[in-house]
């Protein structure tokens, strides 16, 4: 079975478990202060624009996600989501676990736009009873989102400027950041990632690590005590050192680009075949995620071979499904993959 | 200037002030544990047909809800309700600070269908990766709905069976209490709220009292260490006599219901008034709180004499407003408001 | 059966019995926005040396000090209080339940020390793993303590100065303000208490009300929001006047400071007779709390006549009990019991 | 400079970074459902005596320890540990950030007794306010200790018939559980860890694992929904079977008991040394952590050629240090150290 349900059911890229090989007998300092943090949070910081934000190395990502809102707003506080948000549909109510209102806005892609966000800060800010509500402070979006859309520079931009006019947090989830910026039809770069929101994270879990997710805290504001968030809540890893060290393989001469955009097209052949073959997009996504509606006879077929992710039944005869390509992703699988498509 | 604006906006019926006085002197016990409320416990499940369930109240009505979800819900638990829902819209996300996510289900008057509630239960029920989700373990609705709408005994039968299939609560919000009940068209009666829910609450402060929420709790499950509960939540009142000598006040030969049904009547009086003028109503309800969509020019003009509560714009010149009657308005108000309507 | 088990076992002081009867059918805006409660802050500020504090009323003592707490900590701070402290002993974690600690330390007659405060600060001022233990960023403590002691002004001042360099807030706990400021050895005013915290509350409950707690907001960094927090904690009155005007009847002529200067001269007289039977007290006590050692069989006597509260088993043939004096106590009263005291 | 500052400054055995290469290739299912996790339960088990037990692999300590207690706890709930309790001084306040009070009872070795446990389930029981007080309801202790030592078979035996006699859950924090098993002196084994609790976990991050606690639930009431828990609180890592791969290569044929006590070994040859140059222990510990009291002009010589964690001042000349043996120290390295004692 050629596994193209997700893009974490293989371990690390190869060059990872090299340096965790070759740096094993050495001892460090723990939670996070030893070296291959500190090397990893520099090359990291080489991309971006912004020489005193701040680089923390968390486990995974609904944990980045709840210590970020955690350590962003305070009790009576709440945060903007797509209605499809990873943390408003898939993390157990981990952010309201914390204390914290998810104001989810309806996004039939993924993505919520300024206009909406505006509009949600605009009634907290008119209104006369305001003790009676929650004041939305934060705004989060996934780049790219859980539907594999992205947004456009200029979308991005429209947000950042409601953002700070409203005075909210703009906090992105790059759990899958790499296939986002790896997009053909992507005009954003990380620089612009780090100079329109607040707070973002470079997902390592999806993009080549064994595990690990980079914070970047760009808001001076979000930096305090953001330690003491971390150990508080479970995501401060006894031997930082392995994500360090992992993000620094990854990061030191751009492999977390490279092998994340050569997986987005491995991810436009497929689409390119499914099209060919009049199968629709759900949704059409120039990242790594492919959602197709096929018909469940079609699907049985490629069953035998291919594992798949189920998303939801569209009709008695049709299926939404996802294809996903990742960093570990062969151009003979996909060669496989396609031409059993074709032979459909 | 006379206020229809809520049902909030004056002290307590007479007969409760004469009570306060009349045992001012006399001491007891504290924490709730008193004659008065034992008296007045006794009482209100007079009216009901549960001898075993058991009565506690409480201050107010935000108190009351996030008390009763704390108390219900585990951490990975959440709670249904209409996206107009008092818990969801008008409690600065008290819920959410307790730890557990509200499942909104849209609702254009108010109310949510038993068949929303079972899509959302059989989804976990169903779900392959349910421990990515929250279970939704409780149905949070008012009676009547913050709009005055009411739910028909039927649409309650349906929704407590969904909730038995499911094995969740059914809990039901009665700030408003005996307004729904006195409703013309109601044919619910409060002995079909306590068999149909596991708890309920009758509204005092909007009632009569000066404060107080008597909270019934039918299911035994729900009933463990309430009172741990009651005092966790700032929620047990020192002199908790004071609830239970109001509530005994209003229950012990039925005050509670003959002066919210009286305002119901008052709020038909004006719903007729308005319809003679054709000025709609926003929602249809048959309780005291009225929603209209009139001409920003007459309201100025209601204004003058009357305060009532502005919802929101409709159009550039007309809005929606609530004109709420309740225990303490008079015939007085209500002819002076109605003739001043078919004049407008 | 006399009562003097506690301080909140009767009603309110006729004057609010009084005031809330003359004003019953007046209305009010809701939520503690109305003219009673902006008068009872003016009433309580002319007290104080600082017009720009703010004054809000909450209903209950637990959840004042919840509420405080909650607004004023983040996430990784915790809260030092005497180890005897309300909010560590008989508050059912609810001060936890909001997700801080408490550092509670040793403190034999309910008060601490700057010396241990200081020592609490420091250890966290100094430590090189910051992020793994909490920050101390608020002191609690109570004025009169829960064993009826006081702190003096020195003591005060020493503290206030020890939280200033550490920069951490001082709330100080008045559920019995009054007791401790009527005391005959209180060198401490009301000027004072606002001058040396960041926050502290008059308490009413226990002083002459039916319930409510007068919160006095001093330090600006507080304010912030503050009315969000009594929302989202419950403590918003919908009928907030019912507080706003006991306590304006209470200050506005000075009669909490009277009724409650009175029962502490009432409790002085018990303890002599105590003191003149050679009873001892288990902690010297000024206000109006006496606590007391006594044989087992001479309390089964005056528990013919009086109701007190059992403390703790001394030894086999003693308790530690408490007689507690109130607004409501008589002189009577208190000559019937030092005559049974003194017959013993 | 030789580390023997703590267990957990170097990478994972050997076996371990080898399983993971050879691995590398294989794909699985994410999130803990994989043949790996599957297996290393299974080996797990095969040292216990519950068949029907669950095993959960979390990523860290403070985690699985706020993870199992946000599991077992109502509200209401707390949790007794020692003063000294990892999760009372070492945690940031994660318990209460999860809504919990810990209560602290001395312990100047480390270890709480039964006769101590006792008296605060009696007075929870015996209390006549108990809606004032949190309930405990789970028994929290380390073994080994934070300060190394350990509880004996009778000791643990005692604490666990306290713990049943009050419906309360024993949670034994296994960080070093394999450290604690080989101790020359222990009389426990792992057999007996899970038939006294009611949960606890083999620490994998100090016991030769790059990272990973194996949780292994015993009593069925815990069991509900845990799932739900990890992922809620951030502890479900998406690439699951890197634990369960390194628990099983620990467990498979006994590594993880072998490499523990090998460390205890060498800890004991460092401890006999400290002893023969007349340098006192701290605490009498028979595991891998020693704590000594030395002069700081020897401290500063030793300080030359090794890494040791200072833990106190003792006075202006002496300090109280750990010395830490691992699974990865060398008898090369305990014989250079012991040789430079010696020679102190």
């Amino acid at each position: 079975m050629i596994r193209f349900n997700n893009d974490y059911s293989r371990g690390a890229h190869p060059r990872i478990l090299q340096a965790l090989a070759d740096t094993n007998a050495e001892s460090y300092g723990g939670y996070g202060i030893d070296p291959w943090c500190e090397k990893a949070a520099a090359e990291i910081k080489k991309y971006l624009d912004c020489p005193d934000a701040e680089v923390h190395f968390l486990v995974g990502g609904t944990q980045a996600n709840f210590t970020v809102i955690a350590a962003a707003l305070r009790p009576y506080q709440s945060v903007i989501s797509a209605d499809s948000g990873h943390i408003h549909v898939h993390e157990t109510g981990a952010v309201e676990h914390c204390g914290h209102k998810i104001q989810a806005l309806p996004a039939a892609d993924g993505k919520i736009t300024a206009a909406q966000i505006a509009e949600e800060a605009r009634l907290y800010a008119e209104s006369d009873i305001p003790e009676h509500i929650t004041q939305p402070k934060m705004v989060y979006l996934s780049f790219p989102t859980e539907y594999g859309t992205i947004y456009s520079k200029r979308e991005l931009e429209e947000i950042s400027a409601v953002c700070r006019q409203y005075e909210m947090y703009l906090f992105i989830d790059g759990a899958r950041l790499g296939y986002g910026l790896g997009a053909e039809d992507a005009d954003v770069t990380i620089q612009d990632i780090a100079r329109l929101s607040d707070v973002f994270y470079c997902g390592g879990t999806k993009c080549g690590a064994l595990c690990g997710e980079a914070v970047v805290l760009v808001n001076p504001e979000l930096r305090s005590h953001f330690r003491s968030y971390i150990k508080q809540n479970g995501a401060m890893l006894a031997k930082g050192w392995l994500l360090g060290l992992q993000f620094y393989t990854l990061f030191q001469d751009g492999l977390y680009f490279e092998i994340t955009r050569q997986a987005d097209e491995y991810a436009m052949q497929i689409k390119r075949a499914f099209a060919a073959k009049g199968i629709p997009s759900y949704i059409e996504s120039s990242t790594n995620q492919q959602f197709v509606v096929m018909e469940n006879r079609l699907l049985e077929r490629l069953s035998q071979k291919y594992v798949y992710e189920f998303e939801k039944k569209i009709d008695e005869t049709h299926s939404c499904v996802r294809f996903c390509t990742s960093w570990y992703t062969t151009q003979a699988e996909v060669d496989e993959l396609t031409a059993d498509i074709m032979a459909l």
